[in-house]
């Protein structure tokens, strides 16, 4: 496995579903940073089953715990660790599938990989290891705030077929995001949204959808050419989601349609740097960011468990009919929106220490 | 920078497009592999420019040599040092320029993050630091090849508005894809997106495009999860090339408008071992490669260089009307696809290591 | 910080002496490994504070938990998450030391690096911190020992001024080492190291020492150069220890006064393959394992904090008598032998790893 | 193999003593540092065989090109990559070799690792790798003088049973050390060095050495626990160049006999900061520098090759007598010094950016 997430600015995640517990340690933040366990909390909440009739009934209360790394508050500088004990255990919804690997899902990949069956793979393919990076970027994005004013807002821009209108980049708040639970800002999408999921899990069938994401108070400079870019680790870290199938900045696939007299960003003064008339390359040129709002959009894919049946094939290579159980959301794109935010906050964290470290010296010495 | 790529097969590049050279270091490469020169030098062809009309007019020879890690057409386990010499040098091109960020080019990200001008700060952030890759790549491709009977193939699926049909993924060949300069196998969109792009080089303007890739013959099991998932590193790859937009795998997208009784990937029984029915996934289950074909697309921006009129700034924020000179491409993606099939190779070669190290040792005790 | 050590078979450390707990993920463990707890038990009981009269009466019971990765007895392939909670705190020890820096220990330079004070700074510079690598490495080691048959033992082969005869590397075992509570197999010198101890002890002062280690049945061709060499790798785990001053492999500092022609070790015929007529090497040429038994010697300075009154000056720069309190170990040495065999456990689980991806791949299609 | 260096102040080392180059690639070097490169020059030539009559008579120019990174003498940020080409090449020397594994040399492992022969094997475990070392070594040096006014001289303290008087650490220079062929500041013991390996070159024999070396002006805060401490990178760094068998920090082996009061570094008022009475700590406390002088010693082993004849076996088992061809140094610390001086300026580069990036974002919001 590889569990571990950057290069100054790093998490180490751990736990299975059906395990004791989900964690993450998180290595490299910086000392006398006040970190809120309240702000913490929230952010697990949101991606916390059971919360809406649109996510799981699976019940987690998911109360997380510090192990290490903060006194008084404040961090120490040390390593910090993150422990969400888990309580809703129910593996013998499993037990039925441990014949048959679930299409799409990873029970067969994990076998071919590591030769350990369905009930143990499932527990790491599962979406609840995602807590650990939501708490973990919870500690990224507070980071980020404290010394930046970084805010990072992710929203649902489509589900099933619905796709919601562009927000206003500038002003959307998580408040905003969270006022519906399908967690769009657009209204009248929202509620399309919430037929079409509602009909999909009527239907014991589920929806894909995407999560787009904003990065507001970025300076410019943050990332590392040429192969730790801050878009290519952006893709890096959306792409490692479970359920995720597509990434895009800015325009994103729309550009390949576009002529460079169209798609270029040009030059406007703003304030006492330049800033740019539109914002088609989504904050980053060169795989730096150029000091606009950062976004990006995630497609995922409709969660594969289904209740619908399936004609598929077991280990052996019989033929079988599939009916999915275990607790399973008909549309993973509202819980997926902290987990996004999470693994944005990640990025942007090692990202803001690794160019530190040059600014830091040479300019302190050499100022330009 | 971060200017080296991989955990056991690794790259480190190197060189700017206006310097003596560029190349890269290949580390990790297992010993006793057979290397063909000529194969790495195709490669570096079919990236050259000049070789159509499509292509920029920069005519560079691009002579590989090999410094390291080679006795008698073997690699020798240790590092192989990769080098070209650059010869068409005109850095007088983009005098004009230094005062004036080309927009949406890495001009003003480079200054603001390194400190250094347009001139120098255009030589990494050019495409020709992809040159370094595609040797780098081709090293990995042979080692996949001749270890795993892997195969890449790539193809323009979309240049500007044209879009290509999907290919027969089981016998797409790189021969069928040269067959026309545009790189794209359906000869009919060929040749529209070869007027579109030719109309756009008239107009002094540029296109974007897609590049779709295949990976043949990877077996199951590749991919380290939770971080290093297949897809996230390919995702990682893709976004660091230049002008990369997004990163779509399999169903891409197009995943989020379906339902899971749809996009599901329904298992049936293949030879000795189980395959899907349909591959909506691409190839790739939890992060892990499930043995059917791996497919993925890269959307590519329209180049930011044109000859237009664009009114823009300067750095001193005084307007200025910005006529790009210098040999651009009217359309990046004839020229992407090596560079596609290169970071393809770079991550497949990196995860086969580290698979290796886990199936060999436990395998070889605990035969499962 | 850095608390991640391995490239493949990794761990990552967390955890204060003064805070809720101390800990590990292992991460890069293969699947299917058999993992006893008890013995992982029993290492961190010979590092354990209050385990004879040698030994800082600070009580800790130190009972593993583990987390995540272990399912009915074996290993998953997932990161293994390892917490021992802290139950005998009495940071009102250190209270009179937050002004003073302790001479030779880390309250000052964790306090020039992360600005924060000595009672959370010595939190991570403390002994404690070494339980965490000590129950990684036991993992480590019972990976080596049910796959390889490699075993590891440590032994105390210097007190203050008393040496040991070096013991029959080919047969010393474990409970040899702890037939008496100094942990010398020498019993001769055992006594003598105690007594020696006992006398620092009694007038609150401290001795160093030298852990001596040896690891049996590691075959040839582990270490990878030029810079991750078998005998680099133990070094930077050694001399990571907290109190470590120096490593030697094999011969050491004494092969710097030695000819070629006396040092060199000749080749002989052993079984079925080579073996060396002498082992000055140590086990190591070139940075690889040659197959002979790998041993080597860490020194480890005096516990810097003794009760015995130092004039020393304040954090302000005023001069003060520190009469050390707290409970510390009169010598480390005794309690630094699990810790120095869990650190070479982890050097040769990561090359073991790194090893078997290159030999399995490249031997299986190319037999030599 | 493991040819990279460093987290953000990296380098990539590359070439065989017999093929056409060796080099190095260095990333992460901030922008604008005025890189010198008779500077670099000067390194090599002091590294250089042939350069007086107690190393080999194997002459090489090694002569320095930079081929990226560097524009009208400063850094740009990007990797540097550094070529020196081979020309004085003898692989016939080699030949009569092929057959029998030279004694603790490393041909043997390397034939068991890589599965390639002695020739080429013994092309990267070579003294000749360590040119690239230099180069890039230089590099950071140059840029920890620039930015910290970090000064690094490392001189030959033994070589064979003959020892050196400490020297006087706060004004040894460079020039001082190379006042003698043998690189030993005191003069008396550089004459009977001098004399030990003329007769042991005679005697076709060769001896070992301690080669120490110091780090005067870094500021304290370097270094990250606890696994990159500044010591524990130093003892990895020291251990990779061939021949070192031990690193000693400060007071090292001998702290094993000194007791705690005798041992600590007592703080005393120095300027405006603390300093310390004494200095066994070496500068380096929990793994971090205090601000005082760093000092280490490195030992190394006789040079394997030898001219005198051994019994020994060849790999077939058949007992042979082998009498050392090729050029070789009687005694390696002359040579090793400008090494460890290039291995310690990685090592120190790499900590600065990593502390830089830390102190820089914090330190800036939160002033303590």
């Amino acid at each position: 496995m590889s569990s571990t997430f950057g290069t100054l600015f790093r998490m180490t995640t751990f736990g299975e579903s059906h395990g004791p517990g989900v964690g993450a340690v998180v290595d490299g933040c910086p000392a006398g940073i006040a970190l809120s366990l309240p702000a913490i909390q929230a952010q697990l909440d949101r991606r916390r089953p059971g919360q809406s009739s649109l996510t799981t009934p699976r019940r987690e209360s998911d109360r997380i715990e510090i192990l290490s790394g903060l006194e008084n508050g404040k961090t120490l500088g040390s390593p910090l660790a993150l422990l969400v004990r888990n309580h809703n255990q129910h593996p013998g919804d499993y037990r039925a599938m441990a014949d048959v690997p679930r299409p799409s899902h990873a029970d067969y990949t994990y076998r071919m990989k590591y030769g350990v069956g369905a009930q143990s793979g499932g527990g790491r393919a599962s979406a609840r290891e995602t807590l650990a990076r939501v708490a973990a970027g919870s500690v990224a994005e507070q980071f980020l705030e404290t010394v930046f004013g970084v805010e990072i807002v992710a929203w649902v821009s489509q589900a099933g077929a619905v796709t919601a209108s562009m927000p206003d980049l500038a002003n959307l708040t998580r408040t905003k995001v969270d006022g519906d639970a399908v967690r769009c800002p657009d209204r009248k999408a929202a509620a399309a949204m919430t037929a079409a999921i509602t009909t999909a899990a009527a239907m014991q069938d589920s929806l894909g959808g995407v999560v787009s994401c904003l990065c507001r108070g970025v300076p410019a400079g943050w990332g590392e050419p040429v192969f730790d870019k801050l878009d290519a680790l952006l893709a890096q870290a959306m792409l490692s989601i479970p359920a995720a199938k597509g990434f895009a900045l800015g325009s994103g696939f729309s550009a390949a349609a576009m002529s460079g007299s169209e798609h270029n960003d040009l030059f406007v003064v703003e304030g006492q740097k330049l800033g740019t008339r539109t914002n088609y390359s989504g904050g980053v040129q060169g795989g730096i960011s150029n000091g606009q709002i950062i976004f990006f959009a995630v497609a995922f894919k409709p969660t594969p468990t289904i209740g619908k049946a399936q004609r598929t094939v077991d280990y052996a290579g019989r033929e079988v009919v599939l009916e999915g159980k275990g607790r399973h959301d008909p549309c993973v794109v509202p819980r997926a929106v902290p987990v996004v935010e999470a693994m944005a906050a990640m990025v942007l964290a090692d990202l803001a220490l690794r160019q530190a470290a040059r600014s830091a010296l040479v300019q302190a010495n050499f100022p330009r």
